[in-house]
């Protein structure tokens, strides 16, 4: 079964984007690899190779699988370097099975009973990696600065704020709801976080962050980077990591408060951690360490079946999940 | 006779927001230096300093004298490090003479007959050095790059493209109107300039920057800079000097096109020249080899007498100027 672009949205995806189909599995050449997969991740990039629009990575053509993360298991090997049984991360897109030359796809190490394969598409896996290179690379964040990030709850956001927290900063979510806030702070332990939805984020944001932001991470974009551009320190970085509040925007929203980036001499770079994967080494040494003190906390949303995928993908869209958002596939 | 800052504008500076008094010259206290200023210097950061909103910098009081760069001439002095006669630099702002202890005071170099004492207020002085800290220090520019300034045929804007050109790139110029695009093409050797006022923008731009744009030293916001981010280069820089199209706005501008800043992994910067001394010796280095050899045209605009300060300064926020503007106060 895989699960292919069918039509390319204008505005909302709809799952009639989407056409799942059954396809025989193909034979096993010599040097290939056959991939059950366990898990797909689903990531809002994917709303960008959507469009038929110039991006920072090649669109999905129409008919064309959806792209993706997976986790999966080696269920046939003519490659001498994967056995049979090996837990592997591969990018196989939205179907139950793949197959692979070997490129681009890595055994995971024997895991502990206490790590959950979907790990390394979670917090350990390219959300968290993207959360590192943001946060510490691109950041650079000094102890007893104020660290403010959007979708706070999701799976980069909740390692940004931990991130933050180990490095000594006061760690400041923005979610949608009470619910994803309580979490925030109760289980991820951020300082403070603030919802958007209550209708008054300057003033709710300004209490959360008495002392100004230092760093903003960003991954909503739209009136809420707005609003955070007028609480800015002199000498913020904005790392820019994602813009969901617009992926689906027809109009898109426009930016008043640019200003305020020389205002306070601001440092803002767009950035996706596949261009930075030198750093890859260092960023799960620090995350696998917190990880193991317990101060890598997670949360996931499972969709069961991959025929589920399409709309798991829209309410991740709309914030509908909570934590990281998976479809589990075996 | 000084200009005091009358009333705080809200939308365009009135002359009737400055107020010219006569005043005594006071007397020259032990250390101190009385000085007979001869240039003003006019320019775009005034405009912010009339508000009453937190900038970069402090604000002027209402009934305060006008803050700005002169040059002047020592005409008393108390101080051994003055002699009369000197040639200094100084930032006595709108009025005839200034009194000093000294600090800040910079005795200029004996000057050749070639080089006018107003160019240490303009190419030579704080708008090229900001020039060569934007472009230089942070767009980092490499031979064969394109480089596009706003405000093309400005005091900063004229320098930005020069040492674009030194340092081999293809420099592209946005100015108003067909006079001041001819200027900076036949006179400053920039290699095209685009005239915003023509009324098709992206489609002259994209003919004078046929392969992208790799840094864009922003002088003017709004919708000139909605229109550039939709032709940036993959990892493009934006070094962010001035936003003169919004300072007098009563409404700022919506700027559409942000997201292309993720899109195409920019790093943007927003800079004032006064946090970034240390790197003046470097910067005077280069701009005055590159004067030395002709490679720095320049053009003035000067107004005579202190009491055409006003009118002079609101023809600058309008663009009526050509290159940098001066008063000439004696």
């Amino acid at each position: 079964m895989q699960v292919l672009l069918a039509n390319r949205p204008h505005g909302w995806v709809q799952e009639s984007d989407f056409k799942i189909v059954e396809t025989e599995l193909p034979q096993v050449q010599d040097g290939e690899v056959l991939v059950k997969n366990l898990y797909l991740s689903l990531d809002p990039y994917m709303r960008n190779r959507m469009n038929d629009r110039k991006s920072y990575a090649a669109k999905t053509e129409l008919g064309d699988t959806m792209p993706g993360g997976t986790v999966g298991e080696v269920a046939q090997s003519q490659n001498p370097q994967f056995n049979v049984g090996d837990i592997v991360l591969g990018s196989f897109g939205w179907q139950l099975y793949g197959i692979s030359d070997g490129k681009g796809l890595r055994v995971l190490p024997h895991l502990s009973e206490n790590v959950p394969v979907s790990m390394y598409l979670g917090a350990l896996g390219m959300p968290g990696i993207t959360a590192w290179i943001g946060l510490i690379s691109i950041g650079q964040p000094r102890a007893g600065e104020t660290v403010v990030v959007s979708a706070a709850s999701g799976a980069v956001g909740s390692v940004v704020g931990q991130l933050a927290k180990a490095r000594g900063c006061r760690a400041v979510g923005i979610a949608g709801g009470k619910a994803k806030c309580d979490y925030v702070v109760n289980e991820l332990g951020f300082d403070a976080c603030v919802d958007y939805k209550a209708g008054h984020l300057a003033e709710d944001l300004a209490a959360a962050a008495p002392n100004g932001i230092d760093i903003y991470f960003e991954n909503v974009g739209g009136e809420i980077l707005d609003t955070v551009l007028t609480q800015l320190n002199a000498f913020a970085r904005i790392p820019l990591c994602g813009f969901i509040s617009q992926y689906n925007a027809t109009h898109p929203y426009g930016l008043r408060n640019f200003g305020a980036l020389l205002t306070n001499r601001v440092k803002l770079q767009g950035f996706i951690v596949s261009e930075h994967f030198e750093l890859l080494p260092q960023a799960m040494q620090e995350l696998s360490q917190l990880f193991a003190a317990g101060q890598l906390k997670y949360h996931e949303t499972v969709a069961e079946g991959l025929e589920n995928a399409p709309a798991a993908f829209i309410g991740m869209l709309k914030g509908e999940n909570f934590g990281k958002q998976l479809v589990k596939l075996a």
